[in-house]
């Protein structure tokens, strides 16, 4: 089919701490009538990686499994339910409570991501491409929410034997001009495709997606960046909304008020003015 | 078929102003095998949905088109190749250039956005529904940018007669937790992996969904605002990322400094330093 389809299997049991992931996902694969074929793409929710390699923390230690995830605070909000902090985590994703994940988890226990998303994923890789003999690719994915738009949308956080970015820079398009858009974020699309399929019905956690093998890579070891969820992720320092919008505006805030003051040094009673200034800022 | 599936017909043409886009898709649809079913969707690229209402405006003309689709300046920055402007346009769409297109346009001209891509998806579902005698839904996509990660993909920023946003708000996960995530933004999942298919090959702009029947309403009019892409549109005050960190830091330095300034120039007067102070948050 000169199309795209997505299938998700069924057959794919209830994850605890040490289950084999690959076995399992290929097992309920090959009872499928969908098999597996050369150029498919295996999308996973990173829940089952995280289950699987045992990542439970108890849910009272939820907030201190937040900071410990955390490289840098990007954002946060005070809300009638608590403290929701947007935070960069050490694989470079901006995610809402580091990803730490309390839904569909045992009782009393909270998910972090797994160990190293792109790791996990080449595992899966490896194991199912050897198992079946066919050039495929893995996506684990994630829900995240974005700025600017309501809900959420499922991207790729780690990803192995797949190109990620689909480059379109230097090309030309039908009237010849130079294309704008430099690179499709395919990984997330297909992550975000996948999610339509997965979502709807329950305990389905990985989507097959068949059509799309021009993305999938013969060697995963020669991808470079755009071959892993690493390639997916713009560096803090090239990011125009590295900072919240509140969090920018306070730093410039006491930056500005810090200049003034060195400016006009009036040494008088500035102590007692600074002070005065802070209880304005933090009021707001 | 329990999962999705995703093609593109052939036979749509080079699209003009004054074309009747709902005739020439329901021509190329009512020719393909797979025809157009109860419960599909139909993706279709607000591009050639700009180039029937005629939106074209001379590229000479750019800068000052997209000052004029610009309601509110977010963030921009200067680059070897100009100024790159991301704003707030007419439909709180937070996009770079305001949405306006130069690629894949006749020589000399860049294109606009269409006037109200709601309205637009609406006329196009309306008719299409009369013709075919079928529910299905539209969503008309555009390739938009996102912070933190790198890459582009399709959103939507026109639906017609499909839930946009799939709440789960309320519901129990498989273990009785209540779902933290508050809603899927299937309308923007469903546009991305629209171009999966749609991008791989040229002059396919329309994509049929099919397999998600679940989000299509019977009737377009009591769908309420998750039946239009202004659903998927988060309000900029209630937006952590509103402004660019840049430009929120600026403007804290400087009501920073004119604070200070303030308090030091007037010691004794503190009406005037409260009335000072309430500005420097109001203007926020």
């Amino acid at each position: 089919m000169s199309g795209l389809s997505i299938t998700a299997p069924d057959g794919i049991p209830e994850i605890g701490p040490g289950d084999d992931l690959a076995t399992l996902i290929g097992d309920a694969l090959a009872a499928s009538v969908e098999g597996i074929h050369d150029g498919d793409i295996l999308v996973v929710t990173s829940k089952i990686v995280s289950k699987a390699e045992g990542r439970h923390v108890a849910a009272a230690d939820r907030e201190a499994a937040i900071t410990a995830e955390t490289v840098r605070l990007v954002a946060s909000r005070t809300h009638p339910g608590g403290i929701t902090r947007i935070v960069e985590n050490r694989h470079g994703l901006v995610m809402a409570a580091a990803g730490v994940d309390n839904s569909n988890t045992p009782d009393g226990t909270i998910l972090l991501l797994p160990q190293d998303p792109d790791a996990s994923a080449r595992r899966l890789c490896d194991a199912l491409r050897q198992r079946f003999g066919v050039a495929l690719g893995v996506i684990l994915s994630d829900t995240l929410g974005r700025p600017w738009r309501e809900g959420q949308t499922d991207a790729a956080i780690g990803a192995a034997g797949i190109r990620v970015l689909d480059d379109y820079r230097g090309t030309l398009d039908t009237h010849g001009n130079l294309l704008a858009v430099s690179a499709a974020a395919v990984g997330d699309e297909i992550a975000g495709a996948a999610d339509l399929v997965k979502g709807k019905a329950a305990g389905r956690p990985v989507a097959l997606v068949r059509g799309l093998g021009h993305l999938v890579l013969p060697d995963p070891d020669n991808a470079g960046q755009s071959g892993t969820a690493r390639g997916l992720v713009r560096p803090a320092e090239n990011d125009m909304f590295r900072l919240g919008s509140d969090e920018a505006y306070a730093l410039g805030f006491s930056d500005g008020q810090a200049a003034t003051a060195a400016l006009q040094r009036v040494p008088t009673d500035l102590p007692e003015k600074a002070a005065s200034m802070s209880s304005v800022r933090s009021s707001k």
